[in-house]
């Protein structure tokens, strides 16, 4: 099963910042990539390239598709389309059906506008709260309850840099990678 | 019991969007209210007040005093802290003992540069999986799991406005609030 985030509406400049914590979520929660529809941002990408780079994996990222097309080929290829908004059915209501489903995942991330096509394209409009918050904390909840806590365990392949828990202060242990 | 969220770090301008987010998943997850340490911007209070006024609760926001004091006073008051970084124990191995305890509890959420002293200082250092991702994304985790999932069942006072859950679209209801 995949996993893929799309990361929709996002507004130039802006939301920069909440758009780069969206995707450093995506990867460090477990998914596999994440497609940041509509828009081009090279800054973005470097930015979660030296991520992977530094901390190790394999998460991909896509940008300046358009969204619509991105649903589309989601669906022709039996994928399930998954709606993170605050008007949808809460997420305990929910979690069980959408985890025990084998088909691949994409989970949309909204911005202030979302086309009401979108709501009625995916499988499933999922609330993490009927409150207004954030959608970088709504795709880390949606993820921490889908894989039941996996993060916690998560190790990625091919780090430089692991960090180890620590009581009090910092610990980062290098990798030795030999002759690389 | 009370629970106050520290947001350290703020850099003017850049993180206006993030601290936003911090300061919305904080009344959302069930926090009673956020200090933003050290720096002051009036449009970070206005739009948390904004969304208190529209969706209800008592949620509190103060801004401007010194990040030691605030700790120092949480003390002297013997409350507990609790830092949340990548460097620190896994949320899992720790959860359960933060959660017994009936002491106040002021939750540090940092951004880039946090001081040494904030390591040394907090009775507890917890990390939200130790990858770089998103204070947003630490803290809604972290709250997720100290409040075992309230929010989900959370009711905000003299809400204007209530989303009722909906499988496609937006159902918004306004309260009656009679000659108000």
């Amino acid at each position: 099963m995949k996993l893929v985030v799309l990361r929709m509406g996002h507004r130039p400049v802006r939301d920069k910042r909440i758009t780069t914590h969206v995707a450093l979520v995506a990867r460090a929660f477990g998914a596999d990539g994440i497609i940041i529809s509509d828009v081009s941002d090279s800054s973005i990408k470097e930015k979660i390239i030296d991520v992977r780079d530094r901390f190790g994996g394999d998460f991909f990222i896509e940008m300046g598709q358009n969204w619509l097309k991105v649903l589309n080929n989601w669906k022709n290829s039996d994928g399930e389309i998954i709606h993170l908004t605050m008007y949808g059915i809460p997420l305990p209501e929910i979690i069980e059906k959408i985890r025990v489903s084998p088909k691949d995942k994409l989970i949309i991330i909204g911005g202030a506008k979302i086309p009401s096509d979108v709501y009625k394209i995916a499988n499933y409009n999922v609330s993490i709260t009927n409150q207004p918050h954030s959608e970088v904390a709504a795709l880390a909840v949606f993820l921490d309850q889908f894989f039941q806590g996996a993060e916690f365990q998560k190790r990625f392949t091919d780090a430089k840099f692991e960090i180890i828990p620590a009581e009090k202060g910092k610990i980062v242990k290098k990798a030795n990678l030999g002759d690389l």
